[in-house]
């Protein structure tokens, strides 16, 4: 068959790159064993009917729940047949792209009762939560209480003579809500409630709570439990994110989670140890989505590349017009506004993976230093990876939306692909801590690293060393940006001193207001939320610019470094050009510097437009994983399109018939057409 | 029934009110008489079991046509029923709340037919319309073409000897695609397809082709039809946005819309008397979406003001929170944080309605004009419109998911109410000219008025007069905002010429880059794009000023007047603070200023915090049409989830029988738990 258009223009785009793919796909997933391993897994899952993508969006929301459940067992089976570690099947669950009814099971349920059960409890509930004999799910939040962990209304009141807990949520609003599993499968749920013994409330606590029977999956008398319905955006649409409210239900007092806190039979609370090791799973949780959130913004990049490089529209020139056929219209990728706002995400996305992998690394120090009962890291690791959950998380869902945007008409169908992606995405500016209410913890941390600045210099720590610069107020108010023209702008040291000046500024500023006489911490939490931002970007940037140095340490070849290089220096650029005020304001920059930063993004962008195609590829997303029909590897947008309409159920003859009952009393309202 | 605290929380907000609320009701939709007519005809959809809120979501696509074919019947009953006036019908519409398959009849084939075609042919289609006898669709946009018309593939060519068009379309890319009403309903299209006469080819023009039987609603020969597949986000459900391809299909002549351009019975192409005529009917669409965009704001920043007042989350302190009850958690619209995001939307809601309102008698006058054959306005008029709509439109559909972001974890529910909105919202930053084009006509317009400024001064239109002041350069590049104080942003006049002198700088910047020696126009495109949105903001902090004078001569209450100067005060300092950058880059602003206009803000704020749940209640929007279990009227967010949730069909016990096709096996894969 002859090629389209389309798939000319995307092959010829592909022909121009400058780097060697392999080589950068190394660098974003590491050996080539390891590639090779997830092509498998992606090749399994690809090839199986159960997840074509084929019958995944038009359903019902029964036969959406229900797809949902037959992917999980479908899921559970490939595991045995293929033999598959854990890891595996998290892999391939990853590359099934929905959250499925088992999903808070494997990633949830499983860890915790292994991080917070007992030695007993893990050896008791593990092996019946490894085969799936019961499916469990994590219920924190309440219809009342998200954020606020410390209102929670489910309580957990000791019952000594017989040694139950009786969970009880005494209004509506007490009623977990959102869990994720508990609508139509759950058989267990790991509550968290209040622990109440003689009328004391010791806080919430986590108990392991039967649901519904292994007999006949009908609730137990003392439960109501459901499904709190469809979600925003057609998004969650597999996954059965359910409710549940207890009257006065007994458990057993084993039921509680005892690794830290226990109570004994006789009705006595020992504490924890020390308050601090429960930090440890929700930084790791938020420095996987550092990571996860530039993964995430590849595929809409990657799509959005692609599309736009063989989308052509209007007929007129711009300086980086192919004129090797001139009847032909602009290629979209073309524009300079497009480039404006394309490029700077993938900018953005290798940004992102660099910090993830430095926040990882950084997590892996923190536990073997945590095993020692040394916790000197942990504030600044917890601080750094709540930022950057912040503002990574802001930085990829804006980021698919913005690709949508890009892709004109055709990116608001299904099949553009970045429909699911951004709607099963956007929650996570919401989960794992609101992005805006975490900015308050890193701007607190930041506050005393800044006092720890002008009274223990030494114990400043690594990442907010920056703030010694701002003791000597004077000098500081004299820092004034050094770059004199464009290509200034491309020294790390030119690019890192204006992120600490910038980040320095505000920590400074809000160390002043919040010692002001009267001042009310929750008053100031604009401020925080701009200072939390700065101090994530400083650290994207720095972390950036290491990892150049890192690739061609680890034999990168070095076109794949000099991409890397110009993609840091892009992302530096174009943050800088996003909040210029920030740095105008106390003139830190010039309006000539301002001039020297537009001149240099431009000439990035053109540097990097032959390369853009390229590192789509280097993802190693495959097609059925990118979900898209203007997205795929081969270019063939249109025809796709087409393709994929064709395959609708409405479109078939059935459905005419079907419809005729209200189109045929609607064209005789008035009688027939005289025609 | 006792109150919950909830709906306490927001009968005490509403006290406070300092407005009367019917006055900026008046203010906001006109005379008592439309406010009560409005009421009837929204009572009418709520009471009517069809368009009930129950059955909306959760169904499968073909259930959802379905729904949306049922829907259009009912509604063409409730007319005659009722004796509806077309507008009317409209207005029910739009209380109706979905694109539906018979919208694109009533608002674009319908009018168009009567502006496009001949007396003759208004005469014989018009009654056939208006009894939906047929039920006509508007295709332009192509598989392969969308903004570029004049590159439209499909083609009408003449043949002579058979008196007909034959219409066709070579490649598949010349489907048309997204043409609304077309997938299932549509018996007629009004196809726009280049006209060809001997060879030559006349370039795009409307014809009617019959698409679908009158009698067995099949296809005709040589029409290939269908619909087009499931939209992103889940929005557009209830709408049949279809393709069609034609293989040599014959249509009569006279199907060719003939007022302007004809073609007569021996082939002869008669041109239309003059080009500007088609840009009523664009200026009229992209002006009412000005409106549209404020209203529909609106209705996200009411939901997001009531719940936020209602949603209780941590025990902590703010200047603002109410101690009288001080066990109670803050409400969390007490937070700056969420004030800084909340009000400022309200502010730009005002902003657009009084724009709005004045871009609409700006139309009406030019339309006096343009029947006198006078053009003079059209231009001025035709770009603040291109303009308005993508300024106004962006901010519309940003603003809706900042709402929902608002609302933490359960503004992610399907009930939150704002998913729907923004879904079905956000294509309107696609449609009637892609927001990223339009900015080039506006840039274009701004630029011949700059020119116009250095050579005929006088000539210079309205809007453009501050072009004026740059023209000495030595004098404008020395301007100074002259604010000294936080008061001082209070005036207007301030306001005013910073608006200017930002929008006048880009203008200036933009007329000497492109006059350079080899400048490409389309390399500009970035500066057109803020340029654009300077001037649409000049636009609207302009129309805003002014409408507070206009409320104050037609009898608005002084409490009304004040509430409106604070909203278009907020909206100016709010826009201004947003691209900061702009001012400080050649010194119009210092510091010190921008201090000023912070703390500004921040009190402004902290006046309007009494009135956001009044100005909600203001716009009038009934809870059917808000359908938001979180912002109803009464404010009882969470019993209204949670009774949501009770309705879903999923949790009907035969659903549990259903899922245990699945579910069984998944639990006993390896035998059944010993527990």
């Amino acid at each position: 068959m002859e090629s389209s258009q389309q798939m000319k223009d995307l092959a010829a785009a592909r022909a121009k790159t400058s780097f060697p793919i392999d080589d950068m796909t190394r660098y974003i997933h590491g050996s080539n064993e390891h590639i090779k391993r997830r092509r498998e897994l992606a090749a399994l899952v690809a090839n199986d009917p159960v997840f074509s993508n084929d019958n995944r969006v038009g359903l019902s929301r029964i036969e959406d729940v229900k797809r949902g459940l037959e992917m999980s067992l479908r899921l559970y089976q490939l595991k045995e047949e293929h033999k598959l570690t854990q890891e595996e099947m998290l892999i391939c669950l990853g590359f099934i792209d929905e959250y499925l009814p088992i999903t808070l099971h494997e990633t949830a349920f499983i860890p915790i009762i292994y991080a917070q059960g007992s030695d007993e409890q893990a050896k008791f509930w593990g092996p019946l939560c490894e085969k799936h004999q019961i499916i469990g799910c994590y219920a924190q939040t309440e219809l009342g209480h998200g954020s606020n962990l410390s209102e929670l209304e489910t309580t957990a009141t000791l019952d000594r003579d017989m040694d139950q807990w009786v969970l009880h949520s005494e209004s509506f609003s007490a009623s977990k809500w959102w869990i994720g599993g508990l609508g139509a499968v759950a058989t267990h749920a790991l509550i968290q409630a209040r622990l109440i013994i003689d009328g004391k409330d010791h806080g919430a606590h986590g108990f392991i709570v039967p649901i519904r029977s292994l007999k006949d999956h009908r609730p137990f008398t003392g439960v109501t439990v459901g499904d709190i319905g469809p979600k925003a955006y057609g998004g969650f649409s597999k996954i059965d994110n359910g409710y549940v409210r207890f009257n006065r239900y007994p458990i057993p007092r084993e039921n509680m989670l005892m690794r830290f806190a226990k109570v004994t039979r006789d009705g006595k609370y020992i504490k924890p140890p020390h308050s601090k090791l429960s930090y440890g799973s929700m930084v790791l949780l938020r420095s996987q989505m550092v990571h996860g959130a530039g993964m995430i913004l590849a595929r809409a990049t990657t799509i959005a590349t692609r599309y736009t490089t063989v989308r052509r529209q209007f007929n007129v020139p711009t300086s980086l017009k192919d004129t090797t056929n001139p009847h032909l219209e602009t290629q979209v990728i073309n524009y300079p506004m497009v480039q404006a706002r394309l490029f700077p995400m993938v900018a953005q996305v290798f940004a992102m993976l660099a910090a993830g992998k430095k926040m990882t690394s950084m997590y892996n120090s923190m536990l073997l230093e945590l095993m020692q009962d040394n916790v000197s890291s942990l504030a600044e690791v917890h601080a750094i990876s709540s930022g950057l959950k912040t503002t990574c998380s802001t930085i990829a869902a804006t980021g698919i939306e913005d690709c949508r945007k890009l892709m004109g008409g055709h990116g608001y169908s299904y099949f553009s692909g970045l429909s699911h992606l951004w709607s099963s995405y956007v929650p996570s500016n919401t989960y794992e801590g609101d992005n805006f209410l975490l900015t308050q913890q890193s701007a607190r941390y930041l506050l005393k690293q800044i006092k720890q600045a002008a009274t223990n210099p030494d114990e400043v720590t690594p990442y907010s060393k920056y703030l010694l610069r701002t003791i000597d107020q004077a000098s500081f108010r004299a820092e004034r940006c050094a770059a004199a023209k464009p290509k200034d702008w491309l020294k790390p040291e030119i690019q890192l001193a204006a992120f600490e000046h910038r980040a320095g500024r505000f920590v400074a500023e809000l160390a002043v207001t919040a010692m002001q006489e009267g001042t009310i911490w929750s008053d100031l939490n604009t401020e925080c939320w701009r200072l939390c931002h700065a101090h994530s970007q400083y650290f994207l940037v720095r972390t950036s610019i290491e990892a150049i140095s890192d690739a061609a340490l680890h034999k990168h070849s070095i076109e794949t470094v000099k991409v890397l290089k110009r993609l840091s220096d892009l992302f530096a650029l174009h943050t800088i050009q996003a909040s210029l005020g920030d740095y105008l304001e106390d003139l830190y920059l010039s309006a000539s510097q301002c001039q020297a930063l537009r001149q240099q993004i431009k000439t990035l962008q053109s540097e990097l437009a032959v390369d853009m195609v390229g590192l789509g590829d280097a993802f190693d997303y495959p097609d059925f994983f990118l979900n898209s029909a203007l997205g795929s590897y081969d270019g063939d947008a249109y025809k796709r399109l087409w393709d994929e309409a064709q395959k609708q159920p409405i479109n078939k003859a059935d459905t005419v018939e079907e419809f005729k009952q209200f189109i045929v009393p609607l064209l005789n309202q008035h009688g027939p057409a005289k025609l």
